[in-house]
């Protein structure tokens, strides 16, 4: 094993310095689903990499740019960085204790949006890097880094873009964006994502909102034809009844169990967290409640809105209406599938009216649990954490990792700093301190041994 | 029949000063909804009458404050005038063309909310009122001014208060708040008004909006309990399915169907004027189109509200979501009772999660087409409007007429200024000049006539 000491007490010493740069990183709004900040971003991020003797390119998308960074390194080997600049909506901003795009460091812990997901992992690498560079003034190996500005709207160019760039992406390995321990403190190496599709569904019936005490009577209301038509896509047993929806699904196998088996139960803890009063289907915990967290699609009501929603009554009938909609993949499910067999199953059920607005998607994918690569990320992490890393074979959330997978042919592995109550999407959303540095360290320590 | 023209050629001469003074009164926001301006407008409204040689009295009630008003006049006979000075909220601020409290005049029309409903009913009446003072030094018989706060927020408190006063709001016959003509330019007399029911429901299953990954999986969704729950309320065949809903109907009348018949067909000009693709249940127009606007009781989404509803996708499990529903009754449903048959039929249905907050309601009433005071109102129109005022046994919209008509025993009769563009608790609400004048005109002319 190499010394570290050098590597460790820099990191140490400069940890204030690097905090700074994530604040300054943080403070630039970059909210994608609305279109805010993002090319100031994606130059802030790019200047970032340049100063650590990175090329850096910001390479224009139909959506937003893309920052590619590369440097040369001793060895032969790549290792490809996934990140992105672009962060959630910050509302409901009356939930936020502090302003979401000032940081405010207390406690221990950063707050502020897009801290956790996914800032703090961009410059907690580079704080690896420069300590690396400090050590041995140059890198064990060559590094990339991708860092999109589209993850939280579906990432919707960069499956096109991974296409078109094949080369210039070409890597031996990839470590995705997050990671990081979960309630034990026990670190987690999260081997597979669910897939998503993301619409929206909007219904308009009359060039105005009417007053109810008319058009109730004999209108056609849309906030109605919504509720109906929402109602035929999932009823109260939370099955999707769009016909074919299911007929992809690749089901779990034997192992996916057993791995699922060997994490802890989390049903006490979630319900403490998020106030869960109960389980779905009847779910109480165990293996049962992990499998479904992952291995089933779903389909989430995300938003909902309509009429008048200010306080006390207005008796309006509201022209319009319109549902933010989630479907969450496993595999082999397709987006697009997905739209167009919801798309049959509305017409079929006399919802031509009700618009469908594909807002994004991706399919699942996910990485081999006996890769290698896998191993070195687990074995790097050893020294620096108090427990082994566990594999977690697939999560519920998702991704752009098919493209990483499926078109570059990657190992993609997960090494981060989150926490349970980092807050990612949520109000008050933060980071630790100490597990920004066991971060640092531990990619610090997986460059090297990977360059081998 | 007296002469008229001293009092025509005072209201002629003074139009610019009670639009000055109607203005004056849209200014200044009084939104029940919102709880805002509500005092400072009932101020105003007790000046303008003191204003008129009135006694006029602020009287608290639990919500918003009642303006009664009284002068004696030379008969004994007493006219009771109802209005209200509470307005809709004003939401979608950005489809009106001028502010909504800064009254804008533009080719004849007056714009800005509450100008229709009910602020210019209240100045038409009072500039009639100094007519007749200019005309006679006296008024012909006693006028009394019942002026509400909270008509647009289901006149909560109305009901008790009229009960409460009901020696002081003694009376022989009741002028309604509104009226006007349709769009043939033809005056109406609606002598009925559905009742109202207005709840808001509501789910909240967590205690924070969680990552749709996550919580989509395994967690109750409150924008999914709330579709599912309000898709039992009434499925697209428009039949409400609570239980005992439609018990209390009482069945309308050859009569009333013989008057519906006698009006004008309704299809095209609704079409037109709302930008109707098709109506419920079939209909196409003629009377059946009428009788279900105004004979079968309603349950309409007024709003609905959940999660994220901004631009983009956001990947989030809403904690709460919420719906505002209005229904519209018929004789001889009673709102507490939809409201107990609603809990009873949500509980049936698996959804005690689901609370009900009780907004406002009241019963439906008519009155008799064939009482005197409904014929001196039509009479003394007659000379007004270019066509004879039709009779309207019931209109689809609600207000507090029940206690006038069952508590005080009062024929109830509607005359106004609204015309069918006049946007009542919409965008761009505006009144008419010409019909503002007109309604002065009549009022002077029924008070005379009344008087006898």
């Amino acid at each position: 094993m190499p010394d570290f000491s050098k590597i460790d007490a820099y990191l140490e010493k400069n940890m204030d310095g690097s905090i700074a740069e994530l604040s300054k990183l943080v403070a630039q709004p970059s909210i994608s689903a609305q279109g805010i900040g993002l090319k100031e971003c994606a130059a802030m991020v790019a200047d970032m990499l340049r100063a650590r003797g990175f090329t850096a390119e910001i390479m224009d998308t139909e959506g937003a740019p893309v920052v590619f960074g590369e440097r040369k390194g001793k060895s032969d080997k790549t290792l490809l960085f996934y990140n992105h600049y672009d962060v959630q909506p910050p509302e409901p901003l009356e939930l936020w204790d502090t302003p979401p795009f000032e940081p405010s460091l207390r406690e221990g812990k950063l707050y502020g949006r897009g801290v956790s997901d996914d800032k703090s992992h961009i410059t907690s690498r580079l704080f690896a890097i420069d300590a690396l560079l400090d050590a041995d003034g140059e890198l064990p190996c060559n590094v990339k880094f991708i860092v999109e500005g589209e993850e939280e709207t579906s990432s919707v160019h960069l499956h096109d873009f991974i296409r078109a760039n094949k080369e210039k992406l070409k890597a031996d390995a990839c470590i995705w964006e997050f990671g990081g321990v979960d309630h034990r403190e026990v670190p987690m190496q999260y081997l597979g994502l669910r897939g998503i599709c993301y619409v929206e569904l909007s219904v308009e019936r009359l060039s105005a909102d009417v007053h109810s005490g008319l058009g109730g009577s004999i209108f056609e209301n849309a906030a109605w034809r919504l509720v109906w038509a929402l109602s035929t896509l999932k009823g109260p047993d939370e099955k999707i009844r769009i016909p074919g929806f299911y007929d992809d699904v690749r089901q779990p196998t034997q192992r996916d169990r057993e791995m699922m088996d060997a994490l802890p139960d989390v049903a006490d803890e979630y319900k403490k967290r998020y106030g869960v009063k109960k389980f779905i289907k009847e779910l109480t915990g165990g293996t049962d409640l992990k499998m479904e967290e992952v291995f089933v699609p779903t389909c989430t009501i995300c938003g909902l809105t309509s009429g008048y929603q200010g306080p006390g009554s207005k008796t309006v009938l509201p022209a319009k209406a319109s549902a933010k909609v989630d479907f969450r993949l496993v595999p082999d499910q397709k987006p697009e599938d997905i739209v167009r067999k919801l798309r049959a199953h509305l017409d079929a059920q006399g919802f031509e009216d009700v618009a469908i607005n594909f807002l994004g998607g991706e399919p699942a994918a996910r990485t081999d649990p006996d890769d290698p690569f896998v191993r070195t990320v687990v074995e790097t992490s050893e020294e620096i954490y108090e427990f082994a890393m566990e594999i977690v074979p697939m999560i519920g959330g998702s991704g752009p990792n098919y493209p990483f997978v499926h078109d570059l042919g990657l190992p993609v592995a997960t090494a981060g700093l989150g926490h349970p109550d980092t807050r990612a999407h949520a109000p008050n959303e933060n980071i630790r301190l100490d597990l920004y540095l066991k971060h640092a360290r531990h990619m610090a320590r997986l460059l090297k041994k990977f360059a081998e």
